[in-house]
C-alpha cells in the first residue's frame, strides 16, 4: 500500500458531486434554477442503477439531482426509508482502481469490488457507508 | 428580485463544504488521513452551534467533519435520530444576504432570517430542508 496518506498528499482532487435524491426531477431542477440560477449541464438515465440524473455545475463540481426510474432501485428504497435528501458524496480521483484498493487495504467495506462505468463516461466505485461514518462515498475517475 | 436566475448565471460559486456528522472527531480525522491522505486544514469549536469541526481541504472545497460539544446541539439530535452521515451542504456565494433574500423571495423556508457569523470568519445562513428537497443548505460568504 502506498504510504502517501501518512506523509501528506491527498488522493482526492475535487468534490466531484453531491447527490441529492428527489421524487420529482423536473421540480428539483426548477427549484435550483429559480433559486440559485443553476442550469442543467448534463442529463442521463443510468439504466444499471435505475436512476435518472441531472447535473448542475458549480465551479468544477456538480450538484447531482437523482430520481429513481424503477421501484427496485436503491435510490427508490432510500426515498421510501429516509425521504428526499443528500444521498451520497462523490470524490474525484486520478485512479479509481488504486483508490478503491487503498480503501480495501484499510479494511473498509466496499459496494463495488472493482471499478465500473458511471455516468458521463466516468469510472466509479462505491464505498459502503457502514465503515465510513455513515457516508456513502463514490470514487469518480473522469 | 434579480432575474439572473432565469437568464443563466448561477450565484453559487463553489461547493464550499460537505458536512459529515460523526461521534468521534479524532477517529474520523484518522480515517480520512489514512484512507485518502487528507490533512486537517482548519479546526474550530463553534460555541454558538455546539459543535467542533475539522475542515479537510479538497481542491477549493472542504470536507467538514462535525461533532457536537453538548447534548442539546442540533448535531447531537441529528446523530441520535439518524446516526452518523452527511448533515448538510454548504454553497459558497459572493453575498450571503442577497442569496438569503432570494431564497426567501422564492417562498422557501429559512432557519436564519439574516446572515450570522460562521466558522473561519465566514458569514453564513441556513436554508430549511423542508422546502429544499430534504437538504439542509448553508449559504457561505467568505
Amino acid at each position: 500500500m502506498p504510504d502517501a496518506g501518512t506523509t501528506g498528499g491527498s488522493i482526492l482532487t475535487e468534490i466531484d458531486h453531491v447527490a441529492i435524491a428527489v421524487r420529482d426531477l423536473e421540480s428539483a431542477i426548477s427549484w435550483y434554477r429559480d433559486t440559485f440560477g443553476c442550469d442543467v449541464d448534463h442529463r442521463e438515465v443510468v439504466e444499471r442503477d435505475g436512476v435518472e440524473e441531472a447535473l448542475l455545475k458549480v465551479a468544477d463540481s456538480y450538484v447531482q439531482l437523482l430520481t429513481p426510474t424503477r421501484d427496485d432501485a436503491t435510490v427508490a428504497k432510500f426515498l421510501e426509508k429516509k425521504g428526499e435528501g443528500i444521498h451520497h458524496i462523490g470524490y474525484r480521483v486520478d485512479d479509481c482502481a488504486a483508490a478503491l484498493e487503498r480503501v480495501k487495504a484499510e479494511g473498509h467495506q466496499v459496494i463495488d469490488e472493482s471499478p465500473r462505468p458511471g455516468s458521463r463516461g466516468t469510472t466509479v466505485a462505491f464505498v459502503h457507508p457502514k465503515t465510513a461514518f455513515g457516508t456513502l462515498i463514490e470514487l469518480v475517475e473522469e
